[in-house]
């Protein structure tokens, strides 16, 4: 049997990224990745297979980091762990032997029990080369296409599919798309932006069949509704893979397998990160449903800096967002203003438009709109929510990074930034400060 | 005479901004201020009047703003300031009567002792739109440029200038352009894309004389060449204003006018921001020379919020710069590492590249690369520097948030941001989570 002295079990944003942490902080130590899948797909990038990047193979992590920092690569499946002698056993036969053990064994899509599930062409999103590519091929011949779900992977999805050509219906249960995430005003935009795209949106209702022969041919709503669709996509969320965790006798919470702050399982020498974890709330401490590859990436950070020496820690989930539906970037990080009031918290929210270039004559110049949300006792940035072009991706990430150093209202509106014709705001309309400002006059 | 609550002299982004936070914080004083220029051009947006935006006109700082801040603006110079008596006198013989003064006077060019400085079509680069308009007027019949300064102004006027089809030569006395700011291997890309853009360099050299009878025609170096030019722009710094608080009897520094942490002179009820103060480097407490209209809103937030009550303090200056040429977006926070080797700070350096899209064959993808500089001691990023495409603009924004933060190596790497495929870079090739990671092996 080989013996490692690190083994990741899951080859994805978080398993990868543990192990080349474990790499840098344990140079000696011996590290094997096992994955069942031959080829990764980067998560995210998924939907943009389907218009933009064109295929599954264009949208691969790529093998080389593994070889850049010695990780000895199993392809096969975890099937067991035997806590009490160190070892990971698999549907290959195959016994590994570890000193720590991380587990990051991601997700799998929810499958909604809606009667004709099992038609040709209804497809759930799997992080899997070969069904991406079966899906890609469904689109190519397809003309109507329902995706249900208005969250982010529904909404990718729908803009996506329809550079190609067919027509798309997005079905949303809730009154609006993303409006788990963002506010109202910032989800009314968004669908203005996929009506002016040419898809159709149905909110507010949910399907409840799907129609068809062997193949799928409609959608059939509450509403009572029937959408011609020969394809179908289901973009509803996920579910944690705990299976194996839990086999193991390890602890599982609400949301997924238990860690602490320092990604540590139930068991002092097993780690867990990503998607198969239960996260914690930055704010409120509750357990938190959030799942994304840039949140599995930072725990994975944490997990591998740990596995021999406790050496960081993770403070709790912020969830940062970013998205671009059409021609509109928007992110959110931390709390929208309707999940601080939901959660009771006592808040106060400005919000401040400008452009995102000066003057307001230079190329790539669009309207920019931030809105923050502070807590009323403490001052302190909690949340934010920026919509305007591509400058948005990292916008979202300076306020993330206020959110988790603690700033507060009159932090942010001395802060120090550099500004740019043709990069920025001017540093006079500069919408983070002026929104602080705003807010500081309700504080 | 007028009395007001508060009156501010000066009118560009220091001036404006400290009216504006002045009546954000004190909602019912009487707020003035005084300004020579009748139009304020935008002050980083100078060069661009010159090749994309194409007028001074289209360049204005909006007097909308005074009206909405219910700011009175007198277009007139000051000449005195009665320390005494609380009073302002102008050119124009009005006497304004205040209960807090704030400075905001500026800085004008360098006009370096090369004989010919005389000629036509010899321009320094004032703030004021007359002046641009001829500028602008020379160059549209100008065929041979010469740029005397390889810094931000002088490089961003060149590659706008040669978007008109003139020849342009920039002439820097040091080794290498912008290496007052950025280190070596950054100055090296951006000479390669300003060659790639047809414009000649002559570094290590400087203008001994500018050759005409009249109107220049031409420049001669140092190595005895003689560079053909029709119009000579002047890019080789700026010198503080200091005139109107030196004669009022305040004290003046090695840089400016002195001020506080609150923004306050030597006398308590009179305030200075902007170009016209000196700096203090938030790193070594020296005093600094850097002079950016980004440094002069965050001074203009402080000092307006403290004019009857002090609210908030300057931490000192980190400097935020960011820009782009050709098609190169660059930018640097705090400390470059030859800064701090030649302030004698024990530091590690440490860079990461990636692409600014996820996977690499999304559009815009382009190879992003980050330095940072973090103290050995306190493991804390004093500096950063970044170069790809526009998102630089706001990426730097976030390495400049660390920095005044106090972010550590350890909180860098582990910090949550969001990740989009059309947006930034991977969640697991983040460049400023590697570069942490990097500096953290030698820390």
């Amino acid at each position: 049997m080989d013996r490692f002295d690190v083994v990741v079990v899951g080859g994805s944003a978080g398993g990868l990224t543990a192990a080349i942490t474990a790499r840098r902080h344990y140079p000696d130590a011996s590290i094997a990745l096992v994955r069942k899948e031959k080829q990764v797909p980067i998560p995210c990038g998924i939907p943009y297979i389907f218009g933009t990047v064109g295929s599954p193979e264009k949208n691969l992590i790529p093998d080389d980091l593994l070889k850049q920092s010695r990780i000895q690569l199993f392809v096969d499946e975890v099937t067991s762990v035997d806590l009490e002698n160190r070892e990971v056993h698999t549907a290959g036969g195959q016994s590994l032997g570890y000193q720590r053990l991380v587990l990051a064994t991601g997700s799998e899509p929810l499958i909604p029990p809606i009667p004709g599930m099992e038609l040709e062409n209804v497809f759930p999103v799997k992080k899997d080369v070969t069904h991406l590519a079966n899906m890609l091929e469904a689109l190519v011949k397809a003309r109507h296409l329902v995706v249900i779900g208005g969250g982010f992977i529904g909404l990718e999805f729908a803009d996506e599919c329809r550079k190609r050509g067919v027509q798309v219906t997005v079905v949303e249960v809730l009154p609006r798309c993303l409006s788990l995430v963002f506010d109202p005003d910032l989800c009314a935009r968004v669908e203005e932006e996929l009506r002016r795209a040419g898809i159709e949106l149905r909110t507010g209702t949910r399907a409840k069949a799907f129609l068809g022969n062997g193949k799928v041919k409609a959608v059939q709503l509450e509403t009572g509704e029937e959408i011609p669709a020969d394809m179908v996509i289901l973009g509803i969320g996920v579910r944690p893979n705990t299976g194996l965790a839990r086999e193991a006798g390890l602890s599982i919470g609400e949301q997924g397998v238990s860690v602490d702050r320092f990604m540590r399982t139930s068991h002092p020498h097993v780690f867990a990160v990503g998607d198969c974890t239960e996260k914690v709330d930055a704010v409120t401490g509750k357990p938190s449903n959030l799942r994304l590859a840039s949140i599995a990436t930072a725990e994975a950070r944490v997990a591998g800096a740990n596995l021999f020496q406790l050496r960081r820690e993770n403070r709790g989930t912020i969830g940062v967002f970013s998205t671009k539906i059409g021609d509109l970037a928007l992110g959110l990080a931390g709390y929208s203003e309707q999940r601080a009031r939901a959660e009771g918290i006592d808040y106060v929210v400005a919000q401040a438009e400008s452009v995102n270039r000066h003057p307001g004559v230079m190329p790539g110049a669009s309207p920019l709109r931030v809105k923050l949300v502070f807590h009323k006792w403490s001052r302190e940035l909690i949340g934010g929510q920026a919509c305007c072009s591509e400058s948005v991706g990292e916008l979202i990430n300076i306020i993330a990074c206020m959110i988790q150093s603690g700033a507060t209202a009159d932090r942010i509106a001395t802060c120090q930034v550099g500004t740019h014709p043709a990069l920025t705001a001017s540093p006079i309309a500069y919408p983070l400060f002026n929104a602080a400002e705003m807010a500081l006059q309700q504080l």
